[in-house]
């Protein structure tokens, strides 16, 4: 049952420790498969050095799981949620990767400070608010979800143009087009996140990009007149 | 004599290098068989590449060497203070990683300001305070595990829900329910200090994590109610 | 055609990687044959794993391809201006390493606060200004190059005794007298950049190497009276 | 000729590229034979791929090549003025490790901020003064073997004591009874460099170590009372 999707799951699970983005196990990539509404997702707890293509755990919109023998990650209810909000999307990454995290402890937007960024960021990366205390207790996962997608709302955004955001006191997740693609702007984003840890201690915001730098690198790479490629 | 500890602790002490917690031997984990009342540590002054099992020294709570051709590390006091205290520990791991070891260097706590810290540390990590000038010079690594359990006390705390703490201008000290499970918590500790260095760095003490963020990650992942799995 | 030059154009782009001086494909390295006025560049958006000697892109000085199956790298344009404007250059690299970046998007220069620095760059590190709005527009990557060789000449420089330049809120340009030796300066650059980012938040500006330590270590190593080597 | 010597130099300057203390050729090791009166040093601008013990150059302490096919390091006046100074030394080590470079440009002292340090060093490691302007014109490898001693003698110190130094805008200098002691202490330097780094970041120079746990610390380890092994 989708072994195609289930081996490329897999793949952007190991990926995520080659990149370097994740710690123990702390990390988790999914795949979505529009045709049957059925998402794959890692297991929950289990090393990578142990991981299968075959431990991939398959659920569906409704957050039931289909197939698998191994618990999905903790965090399936977020990706579930999202993938319902945005019917377009295919992959999700959850890491805890140190400068994007140390970003989302601050609690503040990861702002445009290089052509690094603007080549796949459209703006500053946003960080969500808190959430209340009651939704916390309640249903804490598919509440994180509910509230990056109110955030993208509220900027006006969805995850194609900004195909990243900062949960609060968290983490990042970063989607795509792909499981694939969606750790590549899980491995963007830390990059820019330490490029710009470092270049806000030497300026602060003062040299943010001006818009019409923005504009150039984000639409000479993404849309109908990109022609990027370095 | 306790062939299956010394291979543990044998096998945590070289996690340390493998987790790049420890520069040359700065570094010594120990594993408690409450059975036979032993304590299995780490040999002083060894390199990891010439570590093997059979090179562990086996103490008793007494501070006496019941087996072992080598000394035990020069910290042996220290871990044997806390388990007489803390009669539930099975491991207990010392580094100077360079995070974890910063923070101690600053002398104050390593605040929560994430959930990566709320999943293993319910709250703050302690920094102990500064022993006095008597008892660094008549038995300072004894006086540091007294140090370590008094802060413990203070703060209202224990190695279980507190397995990490900053030995001021020292290094840091975790606990576990295992040798390797020490071991982890220094990797956790590690890791943390270096987001939070950074998020600090951005933005102070401001984000600080909420009590019910504190509460949803640490009790989801411990305890009776415990469901987490990335 | 031009098999050697191809050849060491390939390997100065494989040493990008490493050197950990690019992430993904974010850097491209070229190379130029004064004598039959034909510049080789990496091709656009190709992994390092797949790069193969033969994908080398030739072209001439007025901005066409003259051979090769695939793109040349976006950033050709800026190249091809820099080699007609400095007729002594033999090689060109530009990366987004990540401290060198750092000071691009700062928008400062790299001020010389060490010998490391001396030994290589003969004062600061100038940063360029921003484009104009619609020179962005325009013609962005041919005007790169002008901004770049403006920016030497509102300093007096040239890029032999300057052989890098930061480019304000994107990233550095590199130079040399082979494709080698602009890959060489890249990673010099980054180191430097690592080192005075961390001793500028130690003392600022204030520590900044005088004029005649200035003078010493680079006329050691560069011109006539050369003679250095550690 | 000095066979044992030779090979012991050669393999404290490929311990510096296995530390990661070096980049390109930026280090240099030597080691003394107090019985010749000879110094065996790395030769100038080799790459640590192609150095061979046999590559080694010897010389004496009038400053003269006794032996060798190769250039000395540049740094051998400073090597040479030093092992006449302190007699006793056997082994110098001299790197551009990036934390310590950092202190050396940021001209401060890299104060003593916990056991790591004390461990090591006798105090804050002493950051010279600069170089007046004739000296660095007239002479300049063998004055910084004079401000070096200088400085050593202004704060009472020797390296026995003080392994190690920071010479202002440029980099450390380290000291032992071998030339591998001598680059041990490199590394020690660095580790704590990039800890002071953080820790001073976090809190200034208010949690400096007391004299008392930097006696406890230094002599457990030195002398004749020591007992200390990890």
């Amino acid at each position: 049952m989708l072994e195609k999707l289930k081996q490329e799951v897999y793949e952007a699970n190991m990926l995520l420790e080659k990149l370097n983005l994740v710690t123990f196990t702390w990390g988790n990539v999914s795949g979505m498969d529009w045709e049957s509404g059925l998402m794959v997702i890692k297991p929950s707890g289990v090393s990578y050095e142990k991981l299968t293509p075959a431990d991939m755990v398959v659920m569906d919109l409704n957050y039931q799981v289909v197939e698998g023998k191994l618990k999905p990650s903790t965090d399936a209810p977020t990706h579930i949620y999202l993938y319902n909000k945005y019917r377009f999307l295919q992959g999700i990454c959850h890491t805890h990767s140190i400068y994007a995290t140390s970003w989302c402890q601050a609690g503040v937007d990861l702002p445009a400070q290089g052509t690094t960024h603007a080549d796949n960021f459209y703006g500053p990366v946003p960080c969500t608010k808190h959430l209340d205390m009651q939704k916390i207790k309640d249903n804490y996962e598919y509440e994180t979800g509910v509230l990056i997608a109110a955030t993208f709302a509220e900027r006006n955004l969805d995850p194609q143009a900004m195909p990243a955001i900062l949960v609060n006191n968290h983490g990042p997740f970063t989607f795509g087009e792909s499981p694939y693609k969606a750790v590549e702007y899980a491995k963007v984003l830390e990059t820019v996140g330490q490029m710009t840890f470092q270049s806000y201690l030497l300026n602060g915001y003062k040299n943010n990009v001006k818009q019409e730098l923005l504009d150039k690198h984000y639409f000479r790479k993404h849309g109908k007149d990109s022609y990027y490629g370095q």
